[in-house]
């Protein structure tokens, strides 16, 4: 018996630009039942430190995904007809309190991790992905993380909290969620508090490649260092908007200039193919700072859409 | 048997930013069983004489629509615990074809009006009022229009075509959908094209209130006459957002300044409670105008719920 | 024989978002023959001291005068059919050089004073208006100052230079191209360096009418007092747009909070009918500090339409 | 001896767009020997339910604030001639941390309160003014409350949390800060989770007076309504910019239409002359959602020299 | 005898700001004799399938020009010295008609075909390109087609209309208007419905070339490709500005991330030198999305003089 | 004994949106004891051909600037801890008077050239930097010019004006504080009057790279042409933000399509290293034009980090 395929509302019924906003115009479920992966949000924001805004990313990314057709002619592959997708909506969470947030997103996400749906998430600050990777390390133990951000994301604590968009990493490492020595961070730039900001990422286990680095290597020679680390791991690919330049990606919280065009992400991320994901998540869209075209949300639906057709391709 | 009551989305559990974006966070149905009203959005703006962009008008008014609370102080009643309302939706449009939208809109409205469904309808421009007269006329017969807009739309025709914004209450007229000696234009100001295109109107048998007048008269005399007009005949109130001044609202696409605040507006609306309510829109939100706050769309997110708490009061 | 009447291009073939931005889209003309009235450009902001932009007020005006239409209603008057009105375009400035732009202006309007051609100038900054004045004075002499404004604009110098947008009314008394006795600045409000702000005003000879008081006045007796004071010498209107309160004028170079709506002032203006105007400008419209629907310099347009119309109606 | 008058930069010499960025430009100052007042920013934004953002309230008030003067026209006082006032700098602040944040503000303000400098807060979200109580009830004990805003802000708690934006005047009465029957809070609107909303308000004692009866007392009778129950004791008054109708104050976390014009606001304010102030805030500004022009920045830092000119005139 | 060659107004006497907008400041001349070319509005974006706006294309398009200065470096040339350039305004058309439009621009441009004048066309959505067609048709036969887009626009249907942006270049294939073997459609990018989005492009005979393929090309095998399929055949450019990425093209109906920057479009651009160009376009500029700067009407500006140089070099 | 090292306020105490805004969150100081460099706002707009508003420019830097952190990971150095920076503030100015703001910046900026200050200046447009390279001039003589821009700025007079954003290094040269001989303008693009507009920048002796073959040469390259002119000698570098494309840069005067992207612009920067530094501005950031999200801004404050390491390095 064939499972359900969801599709998007037809769009020669309905426009793209009419109904209801969901994640490609794609069912809104609860139901896991024959989901192969589905669209999460996470609308939180109170673990970052500059522009606040995040918790709109869910509904910004929905918006702009509108636009989105299923068939990626880069792959080759209609998504949505290769693995069944629904929006499942947003996860509840607490503005203000960040631990009791990471509880309300474990609880969240394990009935996907337990029936084995691809969790796509929209963040949300880059606090969340630590308790993405709880709920998923549950199944999965220790995960390749392949991240590509302008930041490491290592630091210690910020303001005597240990759990913040800049810490999510090293927590990460600490308990045992990812495994370092198969993960590769890329993409890091911009001035910082010193040079153990990067040599604290490094000292955990992280391969780190500064920004001018993944220029140079080029899509090839980066997707080799990555499946040199991850082999047949399961892996974890966390995307940070700020990893595209503010040209690309005004709308985030920390941008750093002389970052990556969307051109150059797409390419680094198809260069991917094959890599054996089990979650994903597109974070720190924070749709005040966008620009009126909403160019950041539109790179993030992209990204997302990208990230779904990896996951359809490693199946 | 006490029928089904739709909430909103828990705030307790779920932040008001939080949740796919229908209308006050209210289950999006297709199913009409049990429901009282409904929000049905109407994305089309292909009859636009100058700034295109109310198809993404149901988009932002649901979004706004997330910081309503279902209690009304003004009118002191909870409207969602007196009359059982959910987000139907958009209905299909056809971009580019006036009249071949008309037929969907009729097709897409018969169900709620066989139902009883009051419909609570999200624009769009002004011409798609057209198309709800004629559904709603099937059950009613010829209604009284109770209109606040800056414009009378009475016109003949534009660019030789009879169905558009500015045309629809001469062809609800002619067509017998509305019953001019029953209704009340009102807030109409602004340069025209000559002193016929209010004259037009009056001739139709509209009476009309020109916005210096309104103010002048205020709510309670403004509520008497149209009580006079009215009685007892079901009635359909159409709001433009243009009735609104450019300051509160500069999201539309033809404004006119020296109009009404939010708190007029609001006012004038309150005064008309015991009105009978058969159906009802709010139209002309453009929200590439809007401001950065998104003033225009949390406006008429809020006359959507004063019009909410009218039906739930006439009932 | 009936002087030529020139029309805006017409809305039933070129519809009113078509065609180059002249004002009101009537013919760009340089020819001044049976013209009764121009609408002229002066893109100059270089005396302004805080906000800038108000050089491109002119092309915001211009193409927010779109919308408008030639039957004014309060009035009962087709404005252009009344009298005869083309764009004439720019005048010359130069931009970083006061006193230059000031030669540039009164140059080019010159052949309007000649020809008794009545200008609405569509500024630029309040500077512009000495320039003006010094231009009428030539046919006129001293003229009545009717002024709309939050700031009397009477200050001595600014940075050492006598010629700047808060220096203009001082000027113009002390060249004796206005009288005093037969003027009245109304809307004054706002933190000031000091008592002298209005003292000076006043000791000049002005009448000064704070906002407060102004709007406790209301439109009647305000047109007594003006009345009063100007009689029947030829007047010259000037509008400084921040004489509207920010939240319907946000694109102005020195907002002042507590202003008035476009219902109040257009009130005041239409109050004035029978005034002898010999000239007028509407100036400060900042369009880089104007919200996305363009709500100042709609405003500005409307009121450059009632501008017109009281010069129709002076006639 | 004369004390030390802190006057802003001079404007002759530095143009109001000069220097960097304090409040009217006054000196920046951690010392407090001879000052009156300081303005004190509190960039906190984590406890807020809807549009975070107000931790750049600060920044935007300051930066509109340089176009305030010192002579307040209205009271006839040169406010800074009368008083010595200051930039005392932003207090240190937790993002993501409420509790840690209050504790962070109370020994922020502790040396202020000591030293009786009257402290002008700018916001940050209204968690805040609960801080700045506790500070203040140090030395005064309970204070009489004058509080606009839209909302009471005495909901019990949210998402499991009891300090939050909507919960500070609950607070605040359990904790003994403020006085119930000496306080009034005024401007109240909007749809309400229930009726209790506002119930829980007036069942902890305070007065509350809804918008609409607001605006049907006027300024007079709210200021004796104020009087009455306030009378000597010392006052704290806290100005939420939602108070003020979005089209005047668009960039706030949670805008609720049909409010006040900054005309109705600084003429409420006025109307409390002689009110005992020991303390004050203006709060919510987000600037994030603020217009081109920052309407929501210049109302706010108006209504901040109001407050200032009203503990002036108390002296 | 030299024809007479129109320069812009001179930017010594009038700065660049300065005038009513005409493209590039040209004269606005309707009279065709002695013109080489002539920039021409179609105000139109009914057929728009996502976000409408472009019927403001030609106003902001034309506001942007003025920074244009007729040398082009690149080339070497004074493009206006050696061709007569003019600004024909914009033609009628039909909003909310697109059959009807049609017929507007083809009665509309008939007397420049008819002259030999080279239409610059500033949409308007794509759908006008057809229209366009028809009338170069009538002089020139199927022309060769060089398209730079991120669609391809060759679907057959869309909402049961024949006439869409999205269909116009299967029309312009089945009318016989282009020949699809000497044309080249580059840079297609983007989501699709499905693999025969791009296939039945190819079968209609169009040589179609994706992103990632004319990014690896570069601007002289590009031009190689273009040159063997044109040869010395009439040609037509249409250059859809969602050919450039978002980021420098905001302003657009149906942005596509990954797209070129302008310095990678104008390289292709002057590539061509030597094509036979017997018209050209500009199209899918949509203001009401583009950002505070204007970045997309400024790239259009520019790409709009690379069009006309191209054409001065091609004579 | 070790200098003076000034921090910037401590992030782990004040998040980085927390206190007055001066550059990277320096003390603010006119004592120049114990001073390396020293940020200097110069906030003038008056000689702008076109989009006025970069005096707003060194506010908006400043406020970008807080998301700097002193460790420069390119160079491999804390860049506050080589150099004793602080922010001096602003320096006088008079809107509206080019040739007395002159007067004022000389004035300005001669305590810190007496001093040895290294003055790291942010504009305001391009017209200071002639007066900066005069007060630079009396101790160091004839400077090489290290430029990158869209123009040459080489003019010789604008509206009758010598002294204007573009023709500062034509000034520069004729009064000899530059040695053309020594410098390179690199960056030049876009249309122009005439071929003599690069021709009259190399006929004064600068070496002019245009846009293209810039990018053609690359950074080390571009790093040996410079080094090769400039040599030992006491050089200026002058960074106008147009250098950038609008899409990194929207927020600027007079922008030119097809320029560089951040990241290359960084690479150019960085490979300067070693050049001997005497003084350096960024100049035509103009906020009223920047994005929402400020990538303008923040790409400045970025490049004046780079500057300032640079600075450091060469020590």
């Amino acid at each position: 018996l064939t499972p359900p395929r969801h599709r998007p509302v037809d769009s020669r019924i309905y426009p793209r630009f009419a109904g209801v906003r969901t994640f490609m115009r794609l069912p809104h479920l609860r139901d896991l039942e024959g989901l192969d992966a589905a669209a999460v949000g996470i609308p939180f924001d109170t673990a970052t430190s500059f522009r606040p805004g995040a918790r709109f990313g869910p509904e910004a990314v929905r918006s702009a995904s509108a636009l989105l057709r299923p068939y990626h002619p880069a792959f080759g592959v209609d998504v949505l007809a290769s693995i069944s997708v629904a929006d499942y909506g947003d996860l509840p969470v607490a503005p203000g309190d960040t631990v009791g947030t990471y509880r309300r997103i474990e609880e969240g996400l394990a009935p996907l991790v337990d029936a084995g749906v691809f969790p796509l998430v929209i963040g949300g600050d880059h606090s969340i992905t630590l308790a993405e990777l709880r709920a998923l390390a549950v199944r999965h133990g220790p995960m390749a993380l392949v991240h590509l951000d302008a930041h490491t994301d290592t630091w210690d604590e910020y303001f005597d909290q240990r759990y913040f968009h800049g810490t999510t990493f090293k927590r990460a490492a600490e308990e045992g969620l990812v495994e370092p020595a198969a993960s590769v961070q890329a993409g890091m730039r911009g001035s910082l508090f010193g040079a153990s900001d990067l040599e604290d990422a490094r000292a955990l286990g992280f391969e780190v490649i500064p920004s001018e680095q993944l220029r140079a290597l080029g899509p090839d020679a980066y997707a080799r260092t990555v499946r040199a680390r991850v082999g047949d791991r399961p892996a974890f690919l966390s995307f940070d908007i700020d990893f595209l330049d503010p040209a690309f990606a005004p709308g985030t919280g920390t941008p750093e200039v002389a970052g990556f065009s969307t051109a150059e992400a797409v390419a680094l991320l198809r260069s991917l193919r094959g890599i054996r994901l089990v979650g994903c998540d597109v974070v720190e869209v924070a749709p005040p700072y966008d620009g009126p075209g909403q160019p950041t949300a539109t790179a993030a639906a992209n990204v997302a859409l990208d990230l779904l057709a990896l996951r359809a391709l490693s199946k």
